[in-house]
């Protein structure tokens, strides 16, 4: 079975990894994508995105062997870095226990890297500039066309494997079988983003502190900041359509958006020299959440982005995408290589963790705008610390559940985070968390109401 | 502005209801559909589908003036009757209050009326068998074609309005426009259903008791019936498609389908003796909900299952669409006939209750196949109906609030509702609502723990 031939269309981050993994088991694997390869790409003239990668996503390349490479393209960051209208910063760590934190990584050169390897499989083909036309799922086979050349290809293979993300082609070739009764969703949130950049020093160091995720929390709108190796930040600002008195719909000119920088986010505005120029250069994008079921029909599957895409909050989009590697390589061995039954059970066991997710990194929109800068979230944040600290192995944070303990499904992690995190802001609006207690004593109060939470839906009786 | 030309897309109920209402107030009027007109065409060869119509469709005919004409259309039923295995029946009231019971229409009859109605305007034009290609939502323009003919027309019209269905042409074309972020979903239930029927005995009359909806409920599947004018039954069978003993995909020769009658719906198979014929002659249809935002852009609207496709458990799908005539045609009157702003509007204003009928009828699915033969529920309806014929004015059941009371939203129906429905059932569960207790207490502790609920999440400190 190992001799199949595996369609894999979209050679991004999952398509690569998928590819790479499936190359390693010995699959004859044909690599597509739309793009031009992007270690050839002009990459000066493209913006340095760079990602929040965490142990789900170590899962997924611990698998494939190359997490020493990985580390190298990694800078840890330990907490939120919190910047106050006035420029005041507060940094609140991600977690009590020291070897818990998340890294910024470029996504071209984590891209770079997998392809890179996977060249090194005589198994694998890869085709650059092949733009997904159409995908036939009862034959397993695809038509790509080169946007340049005109020229045609299609590819008949045993089985198809759709990474091609958001705007998923394959995705869209399954929504049009009747029969399979495809549910689908896409939601748009009413904010966009637009990425900016805080260079280097002349020395081409950091402007701020390198070991930690910038954010300006504003209420409605923020401003994030992400490190990059070569010493700049990619800056990421998140603000309504519409509403408000700043929003993308009315910075039209300079000079409001100066206004509003200058306003809002003094310090960052202050090593900004070029936001005039990057705020017109650069595309405003949507943020959107798809979802949908079942991810299979005949040989065809869809993974990554395809299937689960959700907004980047929670910085899981990539980690998602590489446990689905992982998860799918757990099954896939389970079944002895029988693609067939792993295509199935991927698609019905993985869903509940890819819409847990989704709802995650939808709950943390609201908690990064708006309640990071809160006392009484921030009451809470200390708290939590307090009790990683001292009881490293009795107490995870919601975050610490989704971020640090890849071996806590999503689902899992939403359910007990979003309950725990209730309860702990119940308790302390009701005075039941007091100076008086001891930190094991509160420890008790919060597993108990946590567990009762748990058991019923409402306990009002 | 009332010399506006406006390009309603689809002449089933919820356009042509529309289209009467602004033929009335002087528009000129386009009412394009794709089928033929269903007044010419054979009717004994299709089916004869019917639906319950209840008071917030009312709201809509009343609009137009049609209350008297559709009341002879209309067969009154004033409850469930819930058959067992063994054939035995019992009815379950729909409401404690004498006046408050739903009717069982003929959807072609209703609409035939409303087309009959609508040729007597001048202002009109009505044309059939005119399929909607594309879209130009810039320029407010269609393409339609005939497909017998291939005959093609292009419609300019100053407002479109898409009452096209579920499978609207007019949304998708809304859909590829990416700067309206336009959220979308469709989801499917487990289950499908195929409508089969119970005819008239020799004397031409109802072969069951006509004054009812028959449930036979079993747990995971269930059958309907819905009485005709013509001495008929139509009646439904919504049958999972995969898992349990019988399912739509095994059910595949007659033999296994009398076998599946025979065991769980025997009564109602003793009055089907063409059931095996009409099992394989009939399609299965799928179950699914449409959920949009926003349902309007530039000079085109959404409106009816184009906007918000629902599941048929709560009887309300024609009613939401009739509803949204009414809801529109009150702005109208309030924005003195500016159709911008009311396009805006009723797309804003409308959609939290369109979305309140969504979630109700999914509650609806688990409730009539499964909770109405329990004892609990049947508890609770028992207490719900004595508390509504001797509190009429103060006690509102879900169903009476979602049916009854078209001056409450859909919305607020669903979160009164739910919240009245989870009370009871958990006073009842905790022995708080005893033998002991007057009616009148009763109602004093549902109330006093509702508006509890209602007024927090969870109460649990």
């Amino acid at each position: 079975m190992k001799d199949s031939h595996i369609l894999v269309v979209g050679a991004g981050l999952c398509g690569s990894l998928l590819a790479l993994r499936l190359a390693q088991h010995g699959y004859q694997v044909s690599l597509f994508e739309k793009r031009k390869d992007l270690r050839k790409a002009d990459i000066s003239a493209g913006r340095s995105i760079n990602l929040a990668f965490s142990d789900r996503g170590l899962k997924g390349i611990k698998r494939v062997g190359l997490e020493k490479k990985v580390e190298e393209l990694c800078i840890p960051m330990h907490g939120r870095m919190l910047h106050d209208k006035k420029g005041t910063t507060k940094l609140s760590p991600y977690s009590g226990r020291q070897n818990e934190y998340i890294n910024s990584i470029s996504r071209s050169g984590l891209n770079a890297l997998l392809l890179y390897e996977i060249e090194k499989h005589e198994n694998v083909r890869i085709q650059f500039e092949a733009s997904c036309q159409h995908v036939d799922i009862e034959n397993n086979s695809a038509v790509f066309v080169n946007d340049t050349t005109k020229e045609q290809i299609t590819i008949n293979a045993d089985y198809v494997i759709g990474t091609d993300g958001a705007g998923s082609v394959v995705r869209q070739a399954m929504m049009k079988i009747r029969a399979l009764r495809f549910s689908f969703s896409q939601n748009f949130l009413t904010h966009g983003y637009k990425e900016l950049s805080i260079l280097p020093d002349e020395n081409g160091t950091h402007q701020m502190e390198k070991g930690a995720l910038h954010i300006w929390p504003r209420g409605e709108n923020m401003l994030i900041a992400l490190p990059n190796l070569d010493g700049s930040f990619t800056v990421t600002l998140f603000l309504a359509y519409e509403g408000g008195t700043y929003n993308f719909n009315n910075l039209t000119n300079p000079a409001i958006v100066e206004e509003y920088f200058k306003s809002d986010y003094k310090d960052a505005y202050a090593l900004m020299p070029h936001l005039k120029d990057e705020f017109f250069e650069n595309p405003t994008a949507s943020l959107g959440t798809i979802r949908c079921t079942p991810w299979t029909h005949k040989n065809t599957l869809l993974m990554g982005d395809a299937a689960h895409a959700i907004v980047p909050f929670y910085g899981q989009g990539m980690n998602a995408s590489f446990e689905d590697v992982a998860v799918f390589d757990d099954i896939l061995s389970e079944e002895e290589f029988d693609l067939d039954k792993t295509l199935k059970r991927f698609s019905k066991e993985r869903k509940l963790d890819a819409d847990g997710i989704a709802d995650l990194a939808l709950d943390n929109f609201h908690e990064m705008k708006a309640h990071t800068a809160q006392d009484l979230f921030l009451k809470k944040r200390k708290l939590e610390l307090e009790l990683e600290e001292h009881f490293p192995k009795d107490y995870l944070s919601k975050y610490s559940l989704v971020t640090f303990n890849e071996d806590i499904g999503y689902h899992e992690a939403k359910v007990k985070g979003r309950a725990q995190d209730k309860v702990i802001l119940n308790l302390f609006q009701e005075g039941k968390l007091t100076d008086e207690q001891t930190l094991e004593e509160k420890l008790q109060i919060i597993d108990k109401y946590t567990g009762l939470y748990l058991d019923k839906d409402i306990l009002i009786l």
